[in-house]
């Protein structure tokens, strides 16, 4: 376990398949989904950290908005690629959280794309709020 | 102006382009995203009916929950490709109404795609209600 | 294994979570990504059955283009509820083919939604064509 | 006109509305649809400096491969909401170009979200080529 001043947390992994509804008429995934998958990431980084992102929001009221995101795009991924999507937290503080993304291939040796996430903590009318320190510190483990 | 008996109301249409996130691999729109247009010409159709499907949510805690939806592709749509949602309703009953929908090139004369969607009127919990007189009354003209 | 005149395959069976990016301001999952999810159930019927997807449309030049889809939604998913994707074939043709689908909650005994697509065999340029022999004994296993 | 050496040209204004499939549970719209909108601001801008985006890949050979995408979220965007997408190009060179985006309200006082993509100009196979000077030219004016 990382300490909170140090901010980043060990990763979690977990895997997905590009959709044939992902794919545009490139040939490859369309770039947008790849936020989507960042969220499947974060979600899955949640739970492996001891809570569900929805039980955060309905009994934390606990919202962690999308203030600023960022995404590099290295080589495309094609329609039925597996693929493992790492998430890291890379800053924790009272009102804000930033993720941090890799998209790996199976093996964990190429990446596809990375990308950061940054959040504010809101309550349930999107209105700034600090962490509440359950989530704060199963986040921050 | 159709009776409600009658069920069929006279159709409105709104113009749509094929979005390239709208694209898959096959270089034509991908077939989900048909149900999506099907949304937008219904949002369309509450409007110039006087109203915003918004308002009839948030005012009138009357939701549309869609029950089943049918789809028949005819034409392949592509990108950047400017077309018509054409809508009318099919049946307004007191708790249940049909919408239905024609995909048209410019000209009208061509049709991508038709097909229907069904919907049962909650509140904001889910529960079956019956339309509000004021909504009901609107969508039928 | 069914026979080719029966129809009816054994389905197969994998497993989805519900993304935020699917739900919508009913917090519920928007009806248009249920079509996504049969696409899913799809793909992993092929692979199950000894092929992807992919490789016929590459290898074998055979596109199963959508030409109608329904689908019957009996109760809601949530953000962040897995699900099973049962999926068969229906019927299997030499030109076409239709799949159906049924969402299950994980103990396989209540039904979120059902649905069918019809699907007509083209090749690359989408003109109509009849199955390769390889492909349409492995989808009839 | 803006010179090539400046970089910034002027910027085109489309109008979009905020669809039902776009919002999220947590009533607003989801932060992937940006980059989806950033994207039809992209197609608009090309379509009034003279040029469809689907020629420059079909006839040119050209395509805009994303590279990289910046989205600072401001204000929630809701649905049905009307919002002007306002696009520029920030940085035209040989093989490279950035698009930067602002999401406005209809008065265009309001600044709902603000972004950038930095795409790589690339041939049917994914080869970094130079743009052909039709398009760079008409992207520049």
């Amino acid at each position: 376990m990382k300490s909170e001043g140090d901010g980043r947390t060990s990763p979690t992994e977990c895997t997905l398949r590009v959709r044939y509804a992902e794919t545009d008429q490139m040939g490859v995934a369309y770039h947008g989904n790849y936020l989507v998958w960042f969220e499947v990431g974060r979600s899955d980084y949640c739970r492996r950290h001891g809570f569900s992102y929805q039980e955060m929001e309905q009994e934390g009221e606990c919202y962690l908005v999308v203030a600023e995101v960022r995404c590099r795009y290295l080589i495309p991924l094609r329609y039925d690629t597996e693929f493992i999507v790492r998430t890291r937290i890379d800053e924790l503080k009272r009102r804000t959280v930033t993720f941090g993304y890799e998209l790996l291939d199976m093996t964990g040796e190429i990446r596809y794309a990375e990308g950061e996430t940054l959040h504010v903590v809101t309550d349930r009318q999107g209105k700034p709020r600090s962490f509440p320190d359950r989530y704060r510190s199963l986040l921050g483990q």
